[in-house]
C-alpha cells in the first residue's frame, strides 16, 4: 500500500491506494476518528452497489458501525439538486447527526454528489472517497464537489475536502473496457501537465495499464494523484495555477456539450481536447513533434484524437464560449509547451482555436 | 452610521447600521472590491421587492452595474432546493461569474436563501446581506446559510460569510406590527444571553422600539447585532459557545413544529421558549424572580409568553427530542443564571421539561 499526503494545511488527508485495501476500511475510519455512535451513510450508484456495496456494508457492520445507503442510478444525471434531496431524505430518516460521515463508493459522479451532500448535510458533515473508476483519482484529490444545473455542470458546489481517499485497486477490475480507457486518459494527462517522466512511463506501460495490472495501476495511480496534489495545494481554491488540471478540457467540454448521448465520454474528450491543445500549441510556434507524440500516446490507449466528422464547429464554437472558463470575454488556453509541461496562455484567438477545431475534424 | 466589525480572522466583515444608508450602497460594494464589470444577482422577496427592489436596482444600474434579480414568494416555503434552482437558473441566464456577487435583499428567509446560493453558485461567489427586518439581525452574523428539507428545518446549507451588511433603518418602517414585534423578541434574547445593561435598556425603551424609533433602533440593532458577534467570533463553527445563542429555541421551535399555519412566528415561539428555559431554571434552584422578569419584559414587547391551550404536549415533546441539538440521546438546555446570564446544561430530564411546558400551557 501507498500513502499520498494532500497537503492542504488544517484540511489535509492522506489517499491510500494499494489493493485489497478496502478490507481496512473500518479501521481506517476508527484511525481517523470516526466511531461507531453515529451512523454512517454509503452513496452509490447501482454498477458499484452490485459488486461492492453488500461488502461494505458488512464490512462496517461486523465493526459496530450502523450505515445507511443511498443507490443512485448510474451517470451524470444523477448529480442533481433533486437527487441530493433525495439523499439528505435518507440520511435524516436514518439519523445522521453532526458527527456522522457520508461515504461515497464510487466513480467521480457518486464523489461529486456524496461530497456535495457531506458539505451541505447539516452545513457540512465529514466526508470519505472510496473512489472505483481510475477518472477518480482526479476527483479525489482538491476537494472540489457539485450537482450540476440544467443549463451548466458542476454549477452548483462546495469545497469540500474529505478525512481521507482509500483506493482499492481491485475494485477497478470489474469496471467496463471503455471507462478503464477514459480514466487512463485523465492519468496520462496529469504526467502531460508537469511530469515528463510519467509520460514516458506511461507510453512503456500502455498495455499493463489497459490489462490493469495492479502494480502498473498502483503506481500510475500514486503519480497521478500526486501531480494533481501538488498543484492543488498550491492553489486550493483555484486562484490561478490550478488551471492547468484544464488541459485538454476546453475543447473537451466543448465536444461533451455538443455530443449525443453516450456519442462521448469524458475522458476521451479531454484526449481529442488535448491533442487540439497541442495542435495550437504549435501554431504558437512550439515544435509540431508536441502534438504527434501526444497523439500516438492517446492512440496507444485506444483512445479518440479526431472529432466525429458529423460534429458541427459552430455548435463547439459557441459552446466553448460559454464556457466559464472564459473569464470577460478572453479566450484562455493550456497548451503545451513540451511535453510534460503547459503555459496558460489567456490570448488566444478564437479563430484559431476554430481553425484547430476544422482541423481535427478534417483528418483521420 | 454605525461600524460593527464581525471578526473571523480572514473573513471578518463589517455591519453598517444606519437611516438612509442604503442610498450608498453603490459605494460600498466598489469600497469592498464589488466591482462593475460582472452581473450581481439581487435576491428578494414579493414584499421586500415592492418597497425597495426598483429603489436598489436604480441605485446600482446608476453606478453602471448591471443588475439580475430574484424575487421569490414571500415565507418560509421559499428556503427549498427547488427555488435555490429557479435562482441559479437566473443567475445563469443573467452570465452571473466568479466575480459576481449575490445581494440578499429581505429578511431571514432571503439571507439564508440567497447567501446558500451564493456559497454554492460555482462553488462560491461573494455574498452582500441588506437585512429588512430585526430579525434578520440574528441572519446577519455568523454566516449560517441554508435551505430546508421537507423532514427538517435548515437541513441544507454553509457557512459563508458576507462581505458586508448594511443595515438601514429606514427599510424596518414598512414592516407589518407582528413582524416587529417577534424581532425584538430576538434582539432582547441577545441581551438575556449576555448583557443585562442590554435588557434593562429594551425594558426602559420598549415603547421606542415597538415605534420603530431611528435612534432606539440604531442602538438596539448596533448592540443586538454585536452580542452575537461576539459569540460568534469565538466560535464560528459551532462547536460550544454558539449554543448559547440558542436560548428559548429548544422549546420555540418544538412549538414551532407542532403549530397550525402562521399560528406562531418564530420570534413569538422563541418568547414562549424563553420563558420556559427560565422557569427550568427556577426548577435548576435558581431564584424564580428570572423567570418573572422575562416574562414581564416579553409582555411589554407584546410577546407570547403561554402556549396556547390547544397544543398537545405529547407533540411538542416529541418534536423535542427530534431536535437536532439532542446529541446522542441527552437533553441540552441553554438556560439563564441570571438576567444577562446563561449556562448550557447537558442535563436537564425530559420529565422536567414535559412539566414546564404543561406549566406553560395552564396559566394564562
Ligand atoms: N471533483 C473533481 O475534482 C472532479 C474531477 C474530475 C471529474 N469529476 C467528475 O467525475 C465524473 C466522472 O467520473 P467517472 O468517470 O468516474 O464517472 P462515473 O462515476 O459515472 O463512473 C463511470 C461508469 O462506471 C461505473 N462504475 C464505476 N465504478 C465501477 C466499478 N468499479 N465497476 C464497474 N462499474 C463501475 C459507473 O456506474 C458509471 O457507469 C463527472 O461527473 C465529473 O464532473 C470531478
Ligand atoms: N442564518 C441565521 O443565522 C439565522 C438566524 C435566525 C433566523 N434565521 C432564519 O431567518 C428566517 C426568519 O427571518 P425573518 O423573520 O426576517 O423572516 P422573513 O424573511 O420571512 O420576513 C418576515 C416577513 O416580513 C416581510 N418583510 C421583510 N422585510 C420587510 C420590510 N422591510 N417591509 C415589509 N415587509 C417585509 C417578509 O416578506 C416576510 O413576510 C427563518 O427562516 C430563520 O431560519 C437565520
Ligand atoms: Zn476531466
Ligand atoms: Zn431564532
Amino acid at each position: 500500500m501507498r500513502e499520498l499526503k494532500v497537503d492542504l494545511g488544517e484540511r489535509s488527508y492522506p489517499i491510500y491506494i494499494g489493493e485489497g485495501i478496502l478490507d481496512g476500511l473500518a479501521a481506517t475510519l476508527a484511525k481517523h476518528g470516526i466511531g461507531v455512535k453515529s451512523p454512517l451513510l454509503v452513496v452509490t450508484d447501482e454498477n458499484v452497489a452490485k459488486h461492492y456495496l453488500t461488502k461494505v456494508t458488512e464490512l462496517l457492520e461486523a465493526d459496530g458501525y450502523r450505515v445507511a445507503n443511498a443507490v443512485v442510478a448510474p451517470g451524470e444525471k444523477s448529480k442533481s439538486l433533486s437527487v441530493m434531496e433525495e439523499i439528505i431524505t435518507v440520511a435524516l430518516e436514518a439519523g445522521l447527526d453532526r458527527n456522522s460521515a457520508v461515504i461515497a463508493l464510487g466513480g467521480g459522479v457518486v464523489g461529486d454528489l456524496a461530497g456535495f451532500v457531506a458539505a451541505s448535510y447539516m452545513r457540512g458533515v465529514r466526508f470519505v472517497q472510496i473512489p472505483t473508476t481510475i477518472l477518480a483519482h482526479d476527483s479525489s484529490v482538491g476537494g472540489k464537489v457539485a450537482v450540476n444545473h440544467r443549463l451548466a455542470k458542476n454549477v452548483i458546489g462546495a469545497f469540500h475536502q474529505p478525512e481521507f481517499v482509500l483506493y482499492d485497486i481491485a475494485t477497478l477490475k470489474s469496471l467496463p473496457d471503455r471507462v478503464v480507457r477514459e480514466g487512463l486518459s485523465e492519468l496520462v494527462k496529469e504526467g502531460f501537465i508537469m511530469d515528463r517522466e510519467f509520460v514516458e512511463w506511461c507510453d512503456a506501460n500502455a498495455s499493463r495499464l489497459l490489462a490493469l495490472d495492479s502494480a502498473a495501476l498502483e503506481h500510475a495511480l500514486y503519480i497521478g494523484c500526486g501531480v494533481k496534489a501538488k498543484v492543488v495545494s498550491a492553489d486550493e481554491k483555484e486562484g490561478g495555477l490550478r488551471a492547468v488540471l484544464n488541459l485538454g478540457h476546453t475543447i473537451g467540454h466543448a465536444l461533451e456539450a455538443v455530443a449525443g448521448y453516450d456519442e462521448l465520454h469524458h475522458g476521451e474528450a479531454i484526449a481529442i481536447g488535448m491533442v487540439g491543445a497541442a495542435l495550437l500549441s504549435a501554431k504558437l510556434g512550439n515544435p509540431p513533434s508536441i502534438a504527434e507524440e501526444t497523439e500516438r500516446i492517446l492512440r496507444q490507449f485506444g483512445l479518440p484524437v479526431r472529432i466525429p466528422a458529423h460534429f458541427d464547429t459552430d455548435a463547439i464554437m459557441s459552446a466553448m464560449m460559454h464556457d466559464k472558463k472564459f473569464k470577460e470575454g478572453k479566450m484562455v488556453f493550456i497548451v503545451p509547451t513540451a511535453i510534460g509541461q503547459v503555459e496558460i496562455n489567456p490570448n488566444v484567438p478564437s479563430e484559431w482555436v476554430r481553425e484547430i477545431v476544422d482541423r481535427l475534424k478534417g483528418e483521420a
